[in-house]
Formats: C-alpha cells, sequence, structure tokens
C-alpha cells in the first residue's frame, strides 16, 4: 500500500525514529505524516527543546548522531561547557553546539508569533526532510511524573538528570484541558490511508498525543486502520524505561499489555516474532520481526506492516 | 590618588577597554566602575547581545581575543556555522560558542525579571571581575544611525552588517526618553573622586550614556572632576569610526572638537602629546601619550591621569 497511501505515524523519539526510518525509505514523502510527542518539550536557558521532534528530525534529516539515536553527530559542546567553565552553570542537559541552532531559531520563531507546528514546519524543510512533522499540538503540555520518594518532577528531569530511575508512581500532562488537535494533525488523520502507533513508550511517549482533548475521540472515529507496533520483545523494551514502568505500574512486561493499553483506539497490532501471541477483541494482530538493528530490519518492518494494513480490504 | 579613591569611567568598547585595563592595574577594583555604553546593545535570535559590556567584561577577565580586541580568545563559531549551513540562515552577525553562553545566559536573566544592571553584575562576578561593571541604564536606548543613501539602521547593521561605510547623517537614541539614570549608576557617580570618560568614540559610544536623561545635569553637578581621555591621536582614530564621523559631521578630526563635544560636561581633558595643546573655558588640559600598544602603556596612561587629576586640589 506504501506507494498510494496516506499514512499518519504517532510517534516518540528515539525508538519511534527508528520506524520513520524504514517509513520513509518505502512510502512517498509527501504522504507521510509524523505526529510528534511534545510532552517532553521544556524551556531552557530561553531555549525551547523539543527533544523527540528533534530526534525524529535529525534522524531523517540524516544529522542524527547514529550511537546515542539523538542530538547531531559529531556535534561539540562548547556553549554548554563555557556556562559550565567560565558561569559555573550546572547544565544537567546536554547541548550541542550545531543542536543549539535549532533550539535558538525554533524560540526565535516562536518568539515571533509562530506556532510551534510553523516552527517545526520551517525547521524540517529547511534541513530537506520530505515527511511532513508536526507536533501533537501547539499548546504546552508539559508531561509530569510523580514518583516515590523524590515527588514530582518534569520529564526531562525524571528522564535526564535522574536518569529514570526513580519509581513511577503517575503520570500527568499538564495543562492538556487547554490544549486542542491543531487543524494540521486533524487533516492528516482524516486523509490517512492507515495510522501506525510507533513502538515508542506508551505511558511516556504516546499517551501524552493521546491526552490532547478530542485525540482519542479522533482517532476511535477514523475509518482508516489504527495499529500499532510493539514497544516489548520477549519481556523487554528496547531501550529506555518502558519494562520498567510498567512494572512500577503493576503490569506484567507483554505486548498484550500494551495492546491493552490502547484498547478503544486500536485495531490493529503489530506482535514480535519473539512473543506470546494473544487475542484482544476487535484487534487484529500480526506478528513480524520488530526488533530494528539494521537499515534493513527498519524497511522490512515498515514493509511488512504496511503490506499486512494493505491486505484488510475495505 | 588610585590607592585611596573612587573611579568611575564612561566607557564604550574595544578603545575604552585599553583604558580600563590599566585602570584595573592601579586601582582597587572595589574602587572601580565602569558606566557602559549599551547603544550597541541589541536582541538577536532572541538573544540580548550588549557588545560593549561584553567587550569589557571578557577584557577585565583576561577572556577576551588579543587580536579583534572583542569576543573570547580561541573561540569557535560551531553553532553559527549550523545555522548558516543547516538552516540557511543569514549569521551577519558573528556569535561564539564560548560567546553564546554569556548571551544565553544574560537574556535568560532578563526574561526571568532581572535588570540588566543585576545581570551584568551576576556574570561579571562569575568571570571574577572586580570592578564594578555598569550598564548606561536598565531601559533599552538602541542608537539608530541615519545614512546617507541607505537610510536609518540599527547600529548593528552600520557597524557589523555594512561595516560603518555610509556616511552618517545623524544619530539618535531611540527611546532614550524613556530611559532613566540607574540608581547603581547615580551612586557611583555621586561616590566617584574623579570620573574619567575613556577614549571610545563619542558620537558612537558616549553619546548614548549623555542621552540617557539626567545624566548630564548629574554629572555637571559633580564636585569630583570629570576628564575625557582623547580618542583622537595626530589626526587620526586609533580604531573605529571616530575619525570618518567627524568629518561627516563637518569637523575636523582634532582632539580640541573632542573636548568641544564634551564641554560642559568635562572640567579635564587628556590631549595626547602628539596633538596641538588647546585651551578651552573652565577645562585644564594636560598632554600625554594616548596610544596603549601594550599593558605598559595602558597602566602609564591611566597612572599619569589620575596622578594628574589628583594634583588638582580641592
Amino acid at each position: 500500500m506504501a506507494l498510494e497511501r496516506n499514512v499518519a505515524v504517532l510517534i516518540g523519539g528515539v525508538g519511534g525514529a527508528k520506524l520513520a526510518v524504514g517509513l520513509a525509505q518505502i512510502a512517498p514523502p509527501e504522504r507521510l505524516t509524523f505526529i510528534v510527542n511534545t510532552g517532553d518539550d521544556f524551556w531552557h536557558l530561553g531555549l525551547k527543546i523539543c527533544p523527540d521532534m528533534d530526534t525524529l528530525m535529525y534522524t531523517l534529516a540524516g544529522l542524527v548522531d547514529p550511537q546515542r539515536g539523538w542530538g547531531i553527530k559529531d556535534d561539540s559542546a562548547i556553549a554548554l561547557n563555557s556556562l559550565e567553565k567560565n558561569y559555573q552553570f550546572e547544565a544537567w542537559f546536554r547541548l550541542g553546539d550545531q543542536d543549539l541552532a535549532t533550539h535558538l531559531l525554533r524560540s526565535h520563531l516562536l518568539r515571533g508569533g509562530h506556532s510551534l507546528t510553523a516552527a517545526a514546519r520551517f525547521l524540517s524543510r529547511r534541513l530537506g526532510v520530505k515527511p511532513t512533522l508536526l507536533p501533537m499540538c501547539d499548546a504546552e503540555v508539559p508531561t509530569m511524573i510523580d514518583t516515590v520518594g523524590c515527588g514530582e518532577m518534569s520529564f526531562q528531569e525524571y528522564f535526564v538528570k535522574h536518569r529514570w530511575q526513580p519509581v513511577v508512581k503517575s503520570i500527568r500532562h499538564q495543562g492538556c484541558e487547554r490544549a486542542a488537535v491543531s487543524d494540521a494533525v486533524r487533516s492528516a488523520l482524516h486523509a490517512a490511508d492507515a495510522v501506525l502507533i510507533a513502538p515508542s513508550n506508551p505511558w511516556l511517549s504516546l499517551a501524552p498525543i493521546l491526552s490532547v482533548p478530542g485525540m482519542k475521540a479522533l482517532l476511535s472515529s477514523l475509518k482508516a486502520p489504527v495499529v500499532a507496533v510493539t514497544p516489548i520483545i520477549a519481556g523487554a523494551a528496547v531501550k529506555g524505561p518502558t519494562a520498567k514502568i510498567m512494572t512500577e505500574l503493576g503490569l506484567a512486561v507483554t505486548a498484550e499489555n500494551v495492546a491493552g493499553y490502547y484498547r478503544g483506539i486500536i485495531n490493529g497490532f503489530v506482535n514480535d516474532v519473539r512473543n506470546d501471541a494473544f487475542q484482544l477483541d476487535a484487534v487484529r494482530t500480526a506478528q513480524f520481526n520488530t526488533l530494528m538493528k539494521n537499515l534493513d530490519d527498519k524497511i522490512a518492518l515498515a514493509q511488512s506492516a504496511l503490506d499486512w494494513i494493505g491486505g484488510w480490504g475495505p
């Protein structure tokens, strides 16, 4: 189906970006839209930083650091080191020098009255990214994480400063009641022939997208298939805190529990070949290799998923 | 007099910073205050940039690039190059990566509600600068330059983008009617046993300071001597557009005309040994070597000027 149909993808950061690379290789870019988590976004030193958007943008632009999966390859941190050394400023959030250009320009556009959607379009186009990258909404909806012992903290404090070690009690999406599905997101979803939910962290990366008022109802109302890809392979997450958070929330670390989390939204689920098969009402399932070690894996998973969905018929 | 008395210095950028270095070598830092031109300040990419303050601060911190006289030595421009290369952003104002730390932190402080005065104190203290650096005022008073043929432009457009080549018709200090002498500047001037006007450009660097409402009257009311140092040596400026602007304003390029510009404010003028001596009502004059090629020259001029003023008696 890839060559003829519109695909929209709900997506977080590093994990999701792998599938994005596969999709970008097989789908015509003008038919491919990514709807990106902004719950991790924050203002730091007067700079608006959008970690998931930047990861995806740098990845699709071919600029990403291949080892870390985020940031720009071969970037330096001279400005940050100067903040630390010359000004004794505690710089716990790593900002590369090339990366700073992105934050400076985005912040400048936002202060000039442009929306986050417009800024993302400007930056990604300038970097030569051809698929459309849309923030999940234009409002600020920072993810706040309540932890056992350390209290509530912002996403970046939890994820970067505390290296996701505190035990999660609950997660909320601050200000989500004032957010709205943007026209660009609504149009992309209405135009989609298939909606994918990338193998990103459901609780940290997808939940913020689903917290935008009207988003769940919109997804449920679509005629197009909505299909999630498992972030859990053989009882573990490939990277990051998905499995840890599932345990902390009292859930067994299974793909079935991820599918259950998306119940009512998805009607398809791509499970991994290593996982147990399961049945879930009104959800079709398939099992593919979802472990994306290299470009071939990414393309194969993207192709398998789209071929499978394309075969569902009207 | 240097060891026992308070000295306040009205000052611009690179030229003035040379005298500042000399003064800092001989005066106790807690008795030395610099009142710095902010007419060159501007917002660029969401960053508040204060060229004269930064030049003075980097110079007194020992960080300045000795060749250029501004910016940080051995600084890189990776963020700026990324803006140009990755984002096709026309980056006519050079921003070093280490330098960016200053602008980021200052902008962050200003957005947090701190005054420019408070931000300057914070930054200079962190850099280990012991004399007090005060912006001429907290309000924004951008210097606007009307030119023959190119119309009116901001200081940075004139100075950096157009490399001070347009012919100056007139200069105004936008918004100066809303500015006020800050408490810190007023206190420093009242406490001063001597006020120096550094050999900076009178029209571009000192005029903005004098444009702050109340500043001229305050200077005239002081009992302490107010003494300017010539920026003109043998019919030329050491650096920058002083001589060019004097010509464009219809003035012969002489120290006497500079002293005349400060008439009513100064009661002393340090002329250069290479210049013609002159008499000006109510203004004492002395002639020293004002060409500061090295540290010894800077110290000698500072010492000569302060000794001379110290000998005036009550």
